[in-house]
């Protein structure tokens, strides 16, 4: 099946997961007819936007980042990460993610479920 | 945990799947630690390559288009695609790619299994 990008529902989300600012969310796929993934969006965070530190029991969530830069809380340790880099949250741990650059940080963020 | 891009292994597949010319493929996340997913990497495919046509059973393949054009073979449809579009494979079906436009066409490509 071809999902074709206008096809696809953007919706902004304020304070995303208590975090600042808004998040500009595209859903990729609807997820809700597939197996062992319940999240499959990208993401634009505009500069000083915040995804707020949150866990991950029984799943793992993977950050690819597409452009831009910031700062990540990788179950409790603050790492920079710039486009090309991959961020992986699972077995209970946690994470949250700071634009800290001056241009938009745009990501995929893929949700696989175990 | 953090994946810097330079920590990446890349390797040049010919003819992969079957398909004509070469494909860049780079590793983003070593799945072999993962649960419920086996590959998670970026293909660049030069103007002309292709990945051949194939199959997916008790997996889903998602394609997602980062930049340039082609034309996928949806489980026997040829329909095109484009930076933004998302192409779904699994359940027994199979799908190909092939760069039908004059850039690199970029994706990255992730199989979540079941």
């Amino acid at each position: 099946m071809v999902i074709q990008r206008n096809q696809m529902k953007t919706e902004v989300k304020e304070k995303m997961r208590g975090g600042d600012g808004s998040v500009a969310f595209t859903h990729l796929v609807d997820c809700e007819n597939e197996k062992n993934i319940r999240m499959l969006a990208e993401l634009t965070l505009q500069p000083g936007s915040s995804v707020g530190y949150h866990n991950h029991e029984s799943e793992t969530e993977y950050y690819l980042i597409l452009s831009g830069s910031g700062t990540v809380n990788d179950d409790g340790e603050l790492k920079p990460v710039k486009a090309g880099d991959v961020v992986i949250t699972g077995n209970g741990a946690s994470h949250g993610i700071t634009n800290t650059g001056a241009a938009p940080l745009v990501m995929h963020a893929i949700i696989v479920t175990y």
